[in-house]
């Protein structure tokens, strides 16, 4: 291995490692039931969570090196057990620079429902553009889940999908965007929740959900940074 | 500048970093969705959050200072993509010193319904003296939401307003005091949603809540405070 | 002002103060609403939470020795806008030590209702030996909320009322015990919400009710501390 | 007591100390309203947290050794006052080396209306296989709820039972995996109440429940590690 993309490899190990304390940090995930992945840019690599160790206990040393196969490359931890998904979205969906899985408790409760999450806030015209789409119901083990995603997503302006009965998945240029999606994903599905438990939300027109997703995917941010969703 | 200007500012520039605090503090903020603006007293300034930076990074530092036209006079980071809104409100309101937004989720809920919130509480009556309004719905990007603010609090008691699908903005003497409003805004929200969630709230009589207002803004907190709304 | 009541003074300052941390721990208050009292046993003085300052800011220090007419007899702050209640009580019920204000969330919507809450939970028959009551509407300025929340609580089980549209008046033998009482109060009123919400709770034998609440009040706790309920 | 059995006891107090840390974490508990004991493997023994103690007080050193009639065998506090109920279970089901109490807010509303959490979701099919039950309504103070515990889990998939107007109990092979089972349970109860207070949840096949279980029993987690529930 190279020395640059071990340096690569060790960001991403930091960055994703870090990232999950955004997860707690907003109430997103329960005991060991979340976690984040990066895709090692220019490689067929990725860099995910251990299984089922604790959000405390996570380093940049504990990350787990998998190919895009899911297999780990490096190291003895098992990678988590959604590592199989993961690794399905960036075969498929080569501009994904990130992926996060949560069963964040709004958004998991539209998707027990199979229900998809209406656009009524200008908070979700910004980031999902419209409608938060459910996917498929799928069994853990092989590329169902990730045949999921990548079938609801591809095509769809929202970097978030609710898989029935399950939870949520995000995608991003990078890792940190995902998070973001995943953030904003139970956040406006928590509003969407309290709008719908006492009436009807007022419509948005479509032409205005347009003109807002349109402005914040490209102005939003600093100039000198990287894109909106990084 | 002269000296004097330039020490309000550094101090306005670590109020209002500082006030970003108890946004996240009272979880009314997800992301980098929410902030807080200052006027320079006597100056055709203010002082505003950078856009997109994450609240963990604010500092006085970071903070943008603008003209009244939202126009960034110092440094080099982008102001908040609320600017606009903020100063509508500093040019069309001179007692106003301090302008916040959020998208709490209770107040977004009867937002998003376009439902004003009656009121029902002593709590309320107190900061708000009445039914917190609604605003129009309006697009990001001119002055749209600055007049939508403006209009719909001249004349009315209430510090806060809710605009239609969108979230809440609130206006106060100082920065501090706007933060107030947006806080006990979200708490007078929340227990009115749940109040409602099961029954109906006891009606309180007009008199009682002008009585209740009317103290609330002459008596409570320190005399040698600033005035209650600081 | 002799030695021992130096003393005494002392550690109810230290012990109010800090005993504030706990409404805050558990999310009772907003902003600056919500305070604890203690009688300073054998006087007629109490120690209470000045009006308007920050839970952060709250330290032995500030808070504000009053007579039993709720004048402040030392130092120059302000006591809570609360304190004619607070003396109110302590004047009529010279068993209590402590009294405790809030707004809690969940408390409040059924304050708001003019509900009490039924008792269907254990720990409310422990804590509360039964529903917890709704006290009168009343003004605040003079002695109508302490009138209410004793006419209310005396010859009650519950260290708890709800003061309708107002908010949480809790008792105890001590300023701890109160404390507590505030904190189940709104944790049962939770639970009842939520049970109420998708429908019924099953109904519990007055017997039990009773069996619990004689069983919590003489047994919990270490024999070798205070009561269960300081 | 020998040296092995000492060293085992040290562990186990100092681990049953910290779980609590848990409980508060996840906000299961209230005020002193909830505990976690451990079994000594191999003696008739059992650790468990002191009556009445606050959570920020607990530590190796104030946990209570008792036997597996809940007598206190070292040191001078009080067990739990559901120790009972702890030993019941431990001299009922050799397999348990944990057991947890709380009354968590959802769940408990779900044990209010006397309703087991029907299986709509992945993440309780993992943990629970199915439903998580409803057991009796039983007085504190005896064998009552000991044996409506074993008799309702006994032969269950479910690590966790809704005692009736009460709360929470669950059971593990360790204390750690009772903890996990008790934020497992007030995550899927929380999840299951706000999928049913806006319509209805997608049924699941059963054959899929038994998929997701077994799976979830015996691949997840570090395979160098004790075993998922561990």
């Amino acid at each position: 291995m190279n020395v640059e993309l071990s340096r690569q490899i060790s960001e991403l190990r930091e960055s994703v490692a870090r990232l999950h304390g955004e997860l707690t940090r907003y109430g997103l995930v329960a005991w060991t039931a979340g976690n984040v992945s990066a895709r090692v840019p220019g490689h067929d690599l990725m860099v995910i969570k251990p299984s089922g160790v604790d959000y405390d206990d996570l380093s940049a040393d504990n990350m787990v090196l998998c190919d895009l196969d899911g297999m780990p490359v490096e190291g003895e931890l098992s990678p988590s057990s959604d590592t199989a998904a993961h690794a399905y979205v960036y075969r498929a969906m080569p501009e994904v620079g990130g992926v996060v899985h949560t069963h964040s408790t709004y958004a998991t409760a539209w998707a027990a429902r199979g229900e998809s999450i209406p656009c009524h806030l200008t908070a979700q015209a910004d980031e999902f553009g419209g409608e938060i789409p459910v996917g498929p119901f799928a069994l853990i083990g092989g590329d169902d889940i990730g045949k999921g995603i990548v079938s609801t997503l591809t095509g769809h302006r929202s970097p978030a999908v609710l898989m029935r009965n399950h939870g949520v998945f995000t995608i991003g240029r990078t890792a940190r965007a995902a998070v973001k999606a995943a953030v904003m994903c139970e956040d406006v599905a928590r509003t969407a929740h309290l709008t719908r438990a006492l009436g009807q939300p007022v419509p948005m027109a479509q032409a205005d959900i347009d003109a807002l997703y349109d402005r914040y995917q490209n102005v939003y941010g600093q100039r000198s940074s990287p894109p909106a969703n990084s």
